[in-house]
């Protein structure tokens, strides 16, 4: 048996997410069915092998360097599965890369870092071509207050006020070791690196920042808002659609 | 009764092209409908005004600079119906500019040019943010030899080699002024301006160039190719996907 270690990119719009569910196709779903012909090819009743996800993306959240860990048993060179995962997966679902990993190695619980894009168009009209993958949110922003707040939430916090209504984790201090947010040509682009990242925490994180970088509220009020442990205490959850997950370290 | 120049954008994706079709939603049609709220409304039984584009984009092909002129009766200022048509026109077409034009403005009789870009891309595998944007040619191009080439296609030429077969048009003359390869980033990029173009055209000038740049056929052939007036001499017509129209000119 081999660990494999792979590399995604996907376009989130048509999926219910990372994670198999009930109600629509998922990445995870699609990704174990394209693995079958090469788990038991020709074996009566051969089931896909479980693929673990580093980070279990949302609904319509995309991902440029998703991670995803599996077992399986074949002496096929990596590249090969590679190529072979792409002829069954849809188109917008890609492996990127294939390597070969440490025994036991898991996606999910060897991860020590994320790091997540939030995209937000400025413009007075949205491209068609930028409607699946960034928010609609038009108007001057006051990137030096933005950055500002950034920067106290950078750190070792307690971020329950940032977490979804109803998640109840035992523990929802995390820590972000990078915030940064940069305008260009009509993009305003949030990108987080952090440990780990409660539910929605990403784009509530981007809600709060565009709420500061519109004016409707202080970047001074953070300190504040994360004190308050309370989710109405901060801005509001952006779309998914604006979401990526850029890259996973390990 | 005023004369408008629009200035549209457009994911050509999940349209039947630019005109009107039994078989499925046009740009021609979602812009018309989405002009009936201006034109006579409440008025039972009022019908859209005819909207006339530049270039009659295919099934697939996408705009960034489509021009289409309306005659309106309606005192609206043009910014004002621009955002009215954006309201009601689904997020893959957008209205990126409104202008009063001259009376009798005819945006497709009026036209002196268009440019139109042809991407490719060359990365081993195909990005799924691309997908639906880009053709997937991977590999190596020679690209000084596809700019060889080009240059001969540039000037006033007889080109009948390069029109859809079943096309009748009584002069297939055109004049191509600019024809550039461009490669950056795993893209390769086909820009082309020319007084009017021939039926898919510029997808055969493009899938030409690429057989040339994977040294399928030599630019030196393209003389031949021109002199010929058969579409077999060519080469293949590359899909509608990762054709754009980008700008027109008057």
């Amino acid at each position: 048996m081999r660990t494999l270690k792979l590399t995604l990119a996907y376009d989130g719009t048509n999926y219910v997410g990372w994670q198999r569910q009930e109600n629509g196709p998922s990445i995870q779903q699609v990704l174990e069915e394209a693995f079958v012909p090469l788990a038991g090819a020709g074996t009566a009743g051969a089931r896909p092998p479980a693929v673990v996800g580093a980070g279990r993306t949302d609904a319509g959240v995309h991902a440029l360097g998703q991670v995803a860990s599996v077992n399986l048993d074949s002496d096929l060179p990596a590249d090969v599965i590679e190529r072979a995962l792409n002829v069954r997966l849809p188109l917008d679902v890609r492996v990127v890369d294939v390597a070969d990993a440490a025994p036991g190695f898991n996606a999910r619980s060897d991860a020590a870092g994320k790091t997540y894009r939030y995209r937000v168009a400025t413009t007075p009209v949205l491209s068609p071509f930028d409607r699946l993958y960034m928010f609609h949110g038009p108007g001057r922003h006051d990137v030096s207050a933005m950055c500002r707040a950034a920067a106290r939430l950078v750190g070792r916090h307690d971020f329950a006020s940032f977490q979804t209504t109803g998640s109840w984790p035992l523990d929802t201090v995390r820590t972000i070791r990078r915030l940064e947010v940069r305008e260009a040509a009509g993009e305003l682009a949030i990108e987080v690196e952090g440990d780990g990242f409660l539910r929605h925490m990403v784009r509530a994180v981007a809600g709060t920042l565009l709420e500061i970088g519109l004016g409707q509220r202080s970047p001074d009020t953070i300190t504040d808002v994360l004190a308050a442990r309370d989710r109405q205490a901060a801005g509001r959850t952006l779309p998914a659609l604006g979401l990526t997950l850029v890259t996973v370290r390990y």
